[in-house]
């Protein structure tokens, strides 16, 4: 869906194509932001978004609109050009986003396209490709504005006019002579600063960074925490390697949300990249739902071992989707709610026994009052007291097992290095499943003895 | 949980709390990022935190250090501050701030807080609670650089370096006589221009704003979308009222992500406010699970109704949870994505046919998978052809109804202004016990006379 203002744009392009009016649709793309095109990009059919890309290509505005292509347009679109083609358009671009965009490729044409560039070009953009994509490394561009520390802020302020390569200057890092991270220095103090001081004088020499290694939502924490334009990546020994720039950091959060929804519903954010194909979505979706169909016939095992109970009471079925729905509400409540206290950072394992000690006193709580609301009911329906103590015990300790498991399994899940999102969700709720028909049914053939027939 | 680097300021802190060494405690405060304060603050025990909030107080750092307490540490440091120090404290802060942190007042201290300070304080603070919590004026702060066009470049920089107000400053908006925003310059293309020229010859004036009422999720939307580090927020006619930085931004895209996940499992963030007190928190959990409750019992009726087909063909009993499971998974699956979706506004209104369809479809492709399989387990289990058929197209119907309604709901909950997150999980998995169960058992009783007992 485009606002008005880019639908208008749209429009405007739509007729000047028709007319063939190059030039005037040369200079309405140049006004245009990078990101608008895009969104207008996915608007048009294979033929007018033939013909803009010829346009984007000769403004040298390709690469920047491919980058805010959605998924599946940005697919079809690279899949239609060539490895000289892709190379051309890379080479213009920032290298961090070019390696973003290369890594959209199969890895058989990766090599082709790094192959079509000047050594320097696919050395710079290949060097990214080596760190693994959700980590620093990976969503860091390695060009940044470094300098020594005998520096003057005059000479640095002449240095930023200078430096058309550097993608947005938002802090001056101070290196020493092996290149290693000693300050920072941001664009505001250096106006402030008188001429001549030197910039070890007016540094921070309290620099906040990150491990190229690290995992990418980390780094999002930090620059949250300690709201930063940008953070510094280094290397062993604190040699400076790269920046991540805040915009790169808000993709991030975006993307890691998006993400976590995908897996705690049991499938991944790759649907994204099929836009509406039926076929790899469903295949996406398919192991997680499989897993869970063996879980749901598990319990539907356990349920036949107990069908002797249910035929005598047949009054015990219809309690038997309260306790095992209500079950999975309150464990996906308390594996949702830890899933994200880990993705915020807000729990760590530290902090997991104080953390489960609430849930289960909520589980058993929220228990409490469900356990005596559907007892009575179960009472007064089949005017049945020894099967409303059944319905309420049941309840009460299905849901506070159900908390249980819903904080243990995405802390055992984040233990094994698993995605704890993958541990909330189908795989809790059929974990409930069980626990809830075993609990309940389990309560009522003991209890049998005490309960005088019904139906 | 604290990184070593932070930790082993607290144990610093705690030790010179111990020998009373005022001074020294005030210089590690102050080389002491307030956000690492705040991580600190909520280790103290009560009379620790005291005392480090008389120095941080002396410090002047005690509003900053408060902006980054988590909620339940900071809702119970205001309780036991007096209107008075509360006033003294947010004076000294940045006015966005400020109003963030009187809003967690509750309404009737408010108006004590907002008296006790000078009355240029209070209008400022006052008039950013006249928005909506969660729109652009909300969260803006009304402390921006604006300038008139015919400024030149020199006189602009000497004006940013005498702004020690301004909370920072990322872009220079220019305005017109009547303080309406005509154009943006970042401090970058300031940095790079010829002093001489005038500020209408280098701004842009295409410029990316908000309106003051304009929800925080979209505020949050086009600072992604453009890469900006400051959106600028307009009221009536233009008028320039405040700029929303990117730091504020990724507070709401973290603080929204927590927000829907709270919401999709049926309660809400104001969790976090009670840290592990057990009795408030289940309140919150409380009323979505007993709407789901009677939901629960309402399918427990359904299942009643059809009890004598149970009886008859006490194999049904066996698919009975896998059926219901299936489909609360597959509902679940289809309506987070679309909720994901709504939320970062991949998805709209107008888009909603299509992904219906793409949903239905899908929901369709699983649910003949899924079918087939659990049809088959059947036949094999119970030596039923006619079981395996029932079971088989039941679960079929159940999933792709599951997707359907999964999508539907959010849709139609947005469609009445509720919040689409609240319309999964819980209410999609109780929705579709009631659906699966009606197929299941609707398609047995019909085919019963095909069925020749089993068991």
């Amino acid at each position: 869906m485009l606002d008005r203002r880019v639908a208008l744009r749209l429009e405007a392009i739509r007729r000047l194509m028709r007319k063939g009016a190059v030039a005037n649709l040369r200079r309405i793309v140049e006004k245009t932001h990078p990101a608008d095109l895009a969104a207008i990009f996915g608007e048009l059919n294979d033929l007018e978004q033939g013909r803009l890309f010829q346009i984007l290509s000769s403004c040298g505005l390709a690469g920047e609109v491919m980058s805010h292509l959605e998924a599946n347009t940005l697919q079809q679109l690279m899949a239609s050009l060539s490895d000289d083609e892709m190379a051309g358009i890379l080479s213009a671009m920032e290298s961090d986003d070019a390696a973003d965009l290369l890594s959209l490729l199969p890895e058989e044409r990766q090599g082709g396209v790094l192959a079509a560039m000047t050594h320097e070009d696919s050395q710079d953009i290949g060097s990214l490709l080596r760190y693994p994509e959700d980590s620093a490394g990976g969503i860091m561009t390695p060009s940044f504005f470094a300098l020594g520390q005998a520096v003057s802020v005059h000479d640095a302020i002449d240095a930023i006019q200078g430096a058309e390569a550097a993608e947005t200057v938002f802090y001056v890092y101070v290196v020493d002579d092996e290149e290693r991270l000693v300050g920072v220095v941001s664009l505001r103090q250096l106006i402030t600063s008188a001429p001549s001081t030197s910039l070890r004088q007016v540094m921070n020499s309290d620099v906040i960074s990150v491990a190229a290694a690290e995992d990418q939502e980390q780094v999002a924490r930090l620059v949250a925490k300690y709201d930063l334009l940008a953070i510094p990546v280094v290397e062993t020994e604190g040699r400076l390697v790269g920046i991540i720039t805040v915009d790169d950091v808000i993709d991030v959060l975006r993307e890691e949300a998006t993400e976590d929804v995908y897996k705690m519903v049991g499938t991944s954010q790759e649907e994204l990249l099929y836009g509406n194909q039926v076929l790899p979505i469903a295949r996406l979706r398919l192991p997680w739902l499989v897993v869970n169909l063996f879980g749901g016939v598990l319990t539907g095992t356990i349920l036949w071992y107990f069908r002797a109970t249910v035929e005598e009471i047949i009054a015990l079925l219809s309690f038997l989707p309260v306790i095992t729905g209500m079950g999975g509400n309150v464990g996906t409540q308390s594996s949702s709610i830890l899933v994200r206290a880990f993705a915020t950072g807000r729990v760590e394992f530290a902090d997991l026994p104080s953390h489960l000690w609430k849930e289960m006193r909520v589980g058993l709580l929220l228990g409490v009052v469900c356990g005596v609301l559907v007892g009575a009911a179960a009472f007064v329906w089949h005017r049945n007291p020894a099967l409303g103590v059944v319905v309420g015990v049941s309840m009460t300790a299905a849901m506070t097992v159900a908390a249980t498991m819903g904080t243990l399994a995405p802390a055992f899940f984040r233990r094994l290095d698993i995605d704890p999102a993958v541990a909330s969700g189908p795989f809790v709720s059929t974990a409930n499943d069980i626990t809830g028909i075993l609990i309940y049914l389990g309560t009522a053939s003991m209890l049998l003895r005490f309960l005088p027939h019904v139906q």
